[in-house]
């Protein structure tokens, strides 16, 4: 990606993200499972509880969708949208928890995990911050070192992966803003958006390689997945309808072919 | 165990039982962790964040002690001390979660897990509650089927674990009153102890297989470890006292043989 | 209540039960409040965090409904509806700081507390423990001794409190089972029910105060307020039932005559 | 303050810093109530659950010491000392709830607050935030407007306080650095001090009104109230210095005149 030839392309988002009594998007899991090929599922710190993360692996086994550990920020009240000043060294020990609590369930399921996506501030923070990214580097590659991180190719953490050889997907997000130096604009919680736009904005992105920023300049974009989250207002319109547009362009949403589970997983 | 001839005898003892800035007992890990074979390390839901846990991980390590994942209930406040009437699934998928959590930190250590072991009143729930017993020992045969269960003989949990094959590694509570049925006397906090008398205790375990319930009968027991919590006031103390015993009787301190990590941990 | 003669009845609902990003009910706040009299705010233990707290605080008093207290078990992920072995004491003072910290909300909104009503499995544990509720009862005469409870009348904390000269809101369960002695059935979730199945019930409590059992035996009750749980699936449509029923027989929904808030509130 | 002619000073500490079932310096707490004459209790979220707010509660009113909120940021294993981006209004919420929460318990044992203080990052956030502390003191102006805030002169939330009318008493901190424009020097733990060294600093900032800053130079400070942090390593001894050279010089430790609680507090 992205090039003309392109046939197919992953389709990923955020899953199991309630906790306890409560669901995100009154139960927008369920609507939004068939049509992905990987699943973020969080893993307790901002979302997330045990009994949350076992349902929704055998949901995506169910699906056939593709699993991945979404850690993030110890943050329940904030969802993971507020930065933490902590330490590269405690954030590794956080993701290093919550990903081995995923596998292990993963594991009692019979599932291999396919992936990792850091959440929300976090995913910010490692892809700003090179001593985080380091050490989360660092520490991937004693416990798995052939898990893809998902990430963007601007950011620290894609240097980081790439340069210890950890394997890498690189995202587009379809309901997120740019800016001109090809960057996210975080913000806490998204507006509903157009699902024509949207799908629109994927396209282009899939064929051109490129995203309008927020400044009206075009962004270059080279990218293995697209990205919706599901707490956005709409999402599983906003899916059907990127869904509905690659079809016709002849792409297929399938997992990333460099992200296939190694036997050691 | 219980024989005449033993010569080596596994002492267990929880570490890592601290939160954030808190610490148990003044730093009371560092003073037992040279005299023990294994450590329960605590998994963040009764206690031990993980910083914690990777620090309890290097320091085990460094001594040679063997180490295992210590779940309890998610209670900090009460140090997993007051039953949660949860359900025997809500239970099992807290332990995957917490016993992953720890796997995954060993290996970023590059270590391997050598057991699992419940903590507080899960430890006692488990030993009276068969479902809740059958459903761990299930979903342990699927993550981790060779992984010893640390638990009392006479206990749902390791009759559930024996039943399917699940190793176990049997206890004997140095510092807790048993009842006329071998059974332990739960406490929320153990007072201080002398150590002279909980040292003879456990010799005359060790080499009679009984110990004097608290209505001064005399109660069988048949064991492979000997548990001190580090939390009991001067539990270094009951430790040296102990130790010291054991080395004079000719009896190794060493973790169990049964409980020998296999390749697929 | 119950006399034929019963021209008002209070109308209360738990209100603000979501946590962070969760809401309860898809928002069944907003289509609830304008039909209740007294709202039960959660406190942050179960479910509620401080800006959901403060919201719900303005939305009630925009509404013209009485505000409570709602404190529950520490338990998020549970909601408040599993039991947790907790000392009288560390139940009581529980109470007392999920009950100030929603003081202390509502005068900064100008607001008084009209009352306090204990959540969930809390609320089954007062009902049947002496202890707690004693101890509950007499810290309440300190600090908060003019504060109505919302209670059942064959409970302990009914008894506890009248004792004491703790004002009492005998409270009628619309949309929970009943045993043969009058008391509630408890279930960590409640199944739809039928509306006007629920509004019947509630009209012959009110008319004969009694209320057939799970026996299908009749069971007298007396109460000053009819409950409705906002998590009870279809929660608006119960109380839109219960409304209009009540509308018809003439009796007006309004908060107790006893619980009016004291100036020393 | 400062004086020559100085007879008082208000010497202050955090206490109740545990949780569940761990303390802060292996029971400091009880070492050093009996020398100051103010106590900042922690009220639960960066430490200090509500059995231990109320025995510190009560342990102060023993030793005749005032007690006063000391709230921070919702992160227990960070101990309230990492930054987390939340926004005014979340921060104001979150510190109303905990205040509320101590002075319940407060009043459940006959006691009144005598003043709040921010606990670490969030009072290192209110001194420079003048969104987030303009907010806080229109809340306190509602719900507490008697009720002194501890702060520095130097703050955006001492102009904030004093703007508006809520009293104020000004620190002076024992225990940490200060930069040449007279601002703290935040760290997350403090090393063990000197205390000979602690005291004469103390001292001169109490006849000469000035602080030596890290680069050498000497930075004005203006004061009501000495603090020494009950985490700092040797913390007691280090008040034992304090507080006899207070008394050599004849200066008595006492609450600030201007912070006596007032009636409708």
């Amino acid at each position: 990606m992205p090039t003309t030839t392109t046939q197919q392309i992953d389709l990923n988002a955020d899953m199991g993200e309630g906790f306890g009594p409560w669901v995100i998007g009154g139960g927008i899991d369920q609507r939004i499972m068939p049509h992905i090929s990987s699943a973020n599922i969080a893993t307790g710190f901002h979302a997330g509880d045990p009994q949350t993360m076992r349902q929704t692996i055998r949901a995506a086994a169910a699906a056939g969708v593709q699993i991945g550990a979404h850690p993030g920020f110890r943050d329940l009240v904030g969802f993971g949208r507020r930065h933490i000043a902590a330490s590269p060294e405690e954030l590794t020990n956080d993701v290093l928890y919550q990903l081995g609590a995923l596998r292990e369930m993963a594991a009692a399921e019979g599932q291999m995990l396919h992936h990792i996506k850091l959440h929300g501030a976090l995913y910010m923070h490692a892809a700003r911050d090179r001593d985080f990214s380091a050490a989360l580097i660092k520490a991937l590659q004693q416990s798995a070192p052939t898990l893809p991180v998902y990430c963007m190719q601007s950011t620290a953490l894609y240097q980081a992966a790439t340069e210890a050889g950890q394997p890498v997907v690189r995202e587009f997000f379809a309901d997120r803003d740019y800016n001109a130096e090809g960057q996210l604009v975080f913000v806490r919680r998204t507006q509903a958006l157009d699902p024509q736009t949207v799908a629109e904005r994927v396209m282009i992105a899939c064929r051109e390689g490129r995203v309008r920023a927020i400044d009206d300049e075009w962004s270059a974009v080279d990218f293995d997945s697209i990205c919706i989250h599901s707490d956005t207002p709409g999402a599983d319109q906003l899916i059907a309808a990127i869904v509905e547009s690659l079809h016709r362009a002849g792409i297929a949403v399938a997992p990333p072919a460099a992200a296939e589970p190694s036997p050691d997983q």
